[in-house]
């Protein structure tokens, strides 16, 4: 029995032990402009601060954004805060260097060479409902669920430009089927 | 009461209704070799292979993989397993066109210019524990706990040198504290 849902060359098939307890924790995106940033993943994407880190002698600023509607574990208290911070999967982490602006700087995607990171994706309850929220509020498309061939997946576009992919979760099976292997 | 437990400009305090039920679901990179990139990623990492997809006519594939211990949630069955993987946080979405290979193609980690996404990060429980092991697996380390000035944080590079962070999520607040603001 394999301890993997689907089959691949390379897969590890026994688990080291020694692996136990990792927490795939975080993706840390750099910005520009932490005002316009936290405005769009509280206001558009409802996520929810739980940490902000001030380097001061380094020049730079951390912040820690999650996902979800229940946040009754999480602590007021600093330290606690901080370790629950780092040890909650899902973690999305902007960096921002004190001397960027957006006037300034412009980071880089990844979805145009030199390529490598692509995007980060969220699930929505209701694609559509989800879509003409984001139309309404002015949010830049890559693509529109009725783009391209692969219907029923978005993509918009945050402050820096980065992709979000927008999905319903449900749907993805059918979305992808007409187009995979066998 | 703030729905935020850190203050920042461009917080939004008001959660729109609309985003509940959003799930930060998954982070994308590109690879360039599949095999090595989920042994690196099972073996070294200890993620479990929840999805693969092929989309056969536009020649690519994506590995859905996942961190944790108990997967007695997860459906054998295809459709139902499909819906899990893009509803559950955390997942590490590895793409790979398949023309690519690890000899004609280097993907950009953004921490070099044109800078960009940054890291992946993990929490492991023992952070020298892991650390002698990624050394012994003969794992590349962009930093050891000891270097630089963050004491007690290392990264460590995936095969196509993307940047991941290990940290012991019990221990950042001391890793940070000498050097945070106030």
């Amino acid at each position: 029995m394999s301890r993997h849902f689907d089959s691949a060359e390379g897969l590890c098939e026994d688990r080291d032990p020694a692996t136990h307890g990792f927490v795939f924790n975080q993706t840390m995106l750099r910005i520009a402009d932490p005002e316009r940033s936290l405005d769009f993943y509280t206001r558009v994407m409802g996520m929810t601060l739980l940490k902000r880190l001030d380097f001061e002698q380094m020049e730079f600023s951390l912040y820690f954004l999650t996902a979800g509607d229940d946040f009754s574990d999480i602590s007021d208290e600093d330290a606690r805060r901080t370790q629950q911070t780092f040890g909650r999967p899902a973690m999305l982490e902007l960096t921002h260097n004190w001397n960027d602006t957006a006037e300034n700087t412009r980071y880089h995607n990844g979805n145009s060479e030199p390529k490598g990171f692509g995007h980060i994706g969220f699930h929505v309850p209701d694609l559509e409902q989800a879509c003409a929220r984001f139309d309404k509020l002015d949010v830049p498309f890559q693509k529109r669920p009725d783009d391209g061939s692969m219907k029923g997946i978005a993509f918009i576009k945050d402050p820096d430009d980065y992709w979000i992919e927008i999905f319903d979760a449900t749907r993805v099976n059918e979305v992808c089927k007409p187009h995979l292997k066998g």
